[in-house]
């Protein structure tokens, strides 16, 4: 009798895949995920919470959808609500995954998905300013064809957006050669410059992810997407009817509904810190700080590596960039009190 | 300039997929969902939620793991988490898919998922009984060679389960053949014979589908799968780091451990309506039932649109299967209550 292998039932492009590894690193300041820092219970947002458990949820999420596009002002039509928006770009990749086109360094999942759905992605590195190298960007959409360009704006991890200019200049490109561009606003909360929204209208293939997950509700996994009704249909097509579970929807909706006052205010407060923190870190010689419009700062410094092991050893965990870009390193604007924390660590870490 | 056209850039096997619509029919008696019908609110489970809901989820759903798996008395590393098991299909088809091999009238998203991911289906009818052609299971195991096989047991929308000796019969001779056997438990709960979970250790090949949805917990999206550990090493380099978010953990951690009794009562509760349904609708001679071991019952009647229909006026929802049965409803078990005006309500619309 045969044995049986693995192996040879295993899909060759995952076989070369490496495992996901989650590394939860015990912490007192966790400043590596980019969330928001501020602690949000149930119970802030919504006074009770009548669902029967029993009964599936809303397979279309209408009342989320009409928040949201009452709040943004469009046609509910307009959105898809994902669990979290790592759902959406998978089904953006499945629908319409030819090529993939992305900048890098960039948000890591366009890449990772690409891989798990073994469609080509071409990458194209950002300037030394972390800036769209707009003509190579120009040169790949004419020569490679690709059916779907991410575009991270503020980009995570460098924390600057792209002049609008460029963007357009790519969309107006995308669109002559068949192409879809998807802005990925997931920092756009904490960013001084206007989003991709209103240009939805004018170009039918301008797709636009957005998330709650930086603005407080990481937990929840709430992502949405705004496209044009036809791009719509088609990604209704892929996605599970019941993806989004109904607490999700409500505690999402009572949040825009009721909470978002509190929520704005919270995004007040990370804009004013992460300036300080900006200056703070300015002022110390051995390091190198990003500009930034999101809720996080990359910056870097020699010998990266070992400032993050000493920063965990002493409760403080950032993202150890150093393997994406050299001598990187990304700390989340935290609570006042503990951007102080991460900043005395850091200085005496670097006996400045 | 060129227009742009979308149909362009949609992949060509989601252009011929038919948009997805959500119909969902107000009505009194809901009994088309295969929900459990007792109202089960978030208190009734936990008297407090302590969740920072700023917070990442746990990516590897450690607690609700563990906790599983010594339900289940086995090691937590055998199991994954789904957002529904709906997501873990997904998972499944694309880290192993070639074609895909099951009964038909089965569980419609393991050809729908397929067609989303083009992967090739093989479908295989069941005989008159809706039990399974072995003979004819075998030859396509042997000569398309699947890479998967789903096996729904007890069988959605047919009711029965098949016997192990014909189930063991596939997974040997899938073990020789490079193909895993998924047998999706979704309805165990409501079935008399045990389940697959004891053959796990000696098949390497075997995939057991678990879900909440219809024992209680349809509005919190939690599907689970055991296997292997090898195989789920393989499923979580596809999964979504954070996809299942973190109310949904907590709920269904706190229910297996302190609601459980609770959920077993409605289960026994289940099973007997579904004996006095059975009986009652066997008494109606217009009608043929087919016995059952999940917490449904398909019947097939003459006119089954139109009954469906004027079932509908009388605000009680069951699910027309005509198009892939001839003649066949199917219906959900419901409370004492709601089963007794759906025998009326049918005994009237039949005038019996």
């Amino acid at each position: 009798m045969e044995f049986f292998k693995l192996s040879s039932v295993v899909r060759e492009n995952i076989k070369r895949l490496k495992p996901y590894e989650a590394k939860e690193i015990p912490c007192k300041i966790k400043l590596d995920a980019n969330e928001l820092p501020f602690s949000i219970n149930i119970f802030d947002i919504v006074k009770d919470i009548k669902i029967s458990l029993n009964r599936y949820p809303d397979p279309e999420a209408k009342t989320l959808r009409k928040t949201i596009a009452k709040k943004l002002k469009i046609n509910y039509e307009k959105i898809v609500i994902g669990n979290g928006s790592d759902e959406l770009i998978y089904y953006l990749i499945i629908t319409f995954g030819q090529p993939v086109l992305y900048p890098t360094p960039t948000f890591a999942m366009y890449g990772v998905i690409s891989d798990v759905l073994d469609i080509k992605k071409i990458e194209c590195p950002l300037d030394e300013n972390f800036d769209l190298d707009i003509e190579r960007m120009e040169k790949l959409i004419i020569n490679q064809k690709p059916h779907l360009i991410f575009l991270s704006s503020p980009n995570n991890p460098t924390g600057n957006t792209f002049s609008n200019e460029k963007i357009l200049k790519i969309i107006n490109l995308a669109k002559n050669n068949s192409c879809l561009v998807v802005v990925d606003e997931a920092y756009q909360p904490f960013c001084s410059k206007k989003g991709f929204l209103s240009f939805i209208k004018d170009y039918k293939n301008l797709v636009i992810l957005r998330t709650l997950s930086k603005i407080g509700l990481a937990g929840l996994r709430v992502g949405y997407l705004i496209a044009d009704e036809e791009i719509v249909k088609e990604i209704n097509k892929v996605r599970l009817p019941y993806n989004v579970d109904s607490l999700s929807q409500y505690i999402a909706e009572k949040t825009l509904n009721s909470f978002y006052p509190k929520i704005q205010n919270y995004i007040k407060e990370i804009k004013k810190e992460r300036s300080r923190l900006l200056k703070e870190l300015s002022k110390i010689d051995k390091i190198k700080v990003y500009p930034s419009e999101a809720n996080f700062i990359l910056f870097k410094v020699k010998d990266a590596d070992k400032i993050s092991s000493q920063l965990i050893k002493r409760g403080i965990v950032l993202r150890n960039l150093s393997l994406i870009i050299e001598d990187a390193l990304r700390v989340t604007v935290g609570t006042r009190q503990e951007n102080d924390e991460f900043l005395k660590a850091l200085r005496e870490i670097l006996k400045v």
